[in-house]
């Protein structure tokens, strides 16, 4: 489908705009605040005109607006995940917790597969999944078609997992980071857009990939 | 299949091993020295008695003993790569690579699947990939059925990637890590085998996530 382009984007126009697609503003273009509502409640990212290679899907690239935000934990990183709640709800998103909540062992596959189901069912904008280190969540999470999940252990790493990789799922680990520093990162995180098209092309051959080998 | 169990592993012994797998050996039970050499050569793993599930594949750890090792990188990570090259030469490692060689861009998804590929077919014992920051080549290489990725920025994190998630492919970011420290990543993740009963269990969670969603 060709990318929509909007000299105006009006409260009416918003309406039109597909959920979760990309479309672009021209140069000297603007959308209105209501309009900017309305787009943010459709998941909807605009970019400057020119940027979106029209052979690509538009549902490539993350949600640029990130509103319902799934996230789970190990054992290990139950701590650290209401900290983040409390941080994510305070900052008025909607959180959906797959636990765990206590201090029994659970597997981290189970945990993550299970954040990373509801970000591929669009159930939720994005996901976080804790674990001691975090490795072992993003493999569990890879897994799932259409995840690209990556183990952040700074915000600068945490800016770069969406810039160039549309990462959609963040994974942490709980004896890496401290709940100050796993604030900063997933605040970063969520707030990043994924924009240029050199990087969103190479997601179509992530996309491949999990055709089968 | 049930594990095997050895009170001692002699030369003969060690030839009639499935390449790959892992054996328990008895208390006070012992390895010959030249059978030591044989089950290197065949990429099987000796644990303790009892730490074996039998309910478990042999072929979810990935190899203890690693002799070829696949490699590629994007246009970011040549230098770091041919650095690498050297050192795993010198190791006395066979190494396979599967470029890129010049500066010319090239996609990282392309080259984590070209490596990833090789590891799932049993062509190389572990595989590195390497671009700007490792995430995408991990998530890349993570879509390839039987791999398991970690991006890893220190020693610590590579020995767990190996001990809990047994990780068969370390990825790497060439704008994170000076190449003597890419070194003592990879030589520590190289050497590094998993072992324990209750972190091998968690692959086949992994495994079963492979079979889709």
């Amino acid at each position: 489908m060709a990318v929509r382009r909007f000299a105006i984007i009006a409260e009416a126009d918003a309406r039109t705009i597909e959920p979760g697609t990309t479309v672009e503003l021209e140069a000297g273009g603007h959308v209105t605040p209501l309009a900017r509502d309305t787009l943010a409640a459709r998941r909807v990212t605009v970019v400057p005109a020119g940027t979106v290679d029209p052979a690509l899907p538009t549902d490539l690239a993350p949600p640029a607006t990130i509103a319902r935000v799934a996230i789970g934990s190990d054992h290990s990183g139950v701590a650290l995940k209401a900290a983040l709640i409390d941080h994510l709800r305070k900052g008025g998103r909607h959180v959906e917790d797959v636990g765990t909540s206590g201090p029994e062992p659970v597997d981290y596959p189970d945990i993550a597969a299970a954040v990373a189901k509801l970000v591929a069912r669009q159930q939720a904008d994005a996901g976080i999944v804790i674990d001691g280190a975090g490795l072992g969540s993003a493999i569990a999470a890879n897994k799932v078609r259409g995840i690209r999940a990556a183990m952040c252990t700074t915000s600068t790493l945490a800016r770069y997992s969406r810039e160039h990789n549309g990462a959609n799922v963040l994974a942490l680990g709980a004896t890496l980071v401290t709940p100050a520093e796993a604030r900063d990162i997933v605040d970063t995180w969520l707030s990043t857009p994924m924009r240029e098209a050199r990087y969103i092309r190479r997601l179509l051959k992530i996309r491949r990939l999990e055709g089968g080998t």
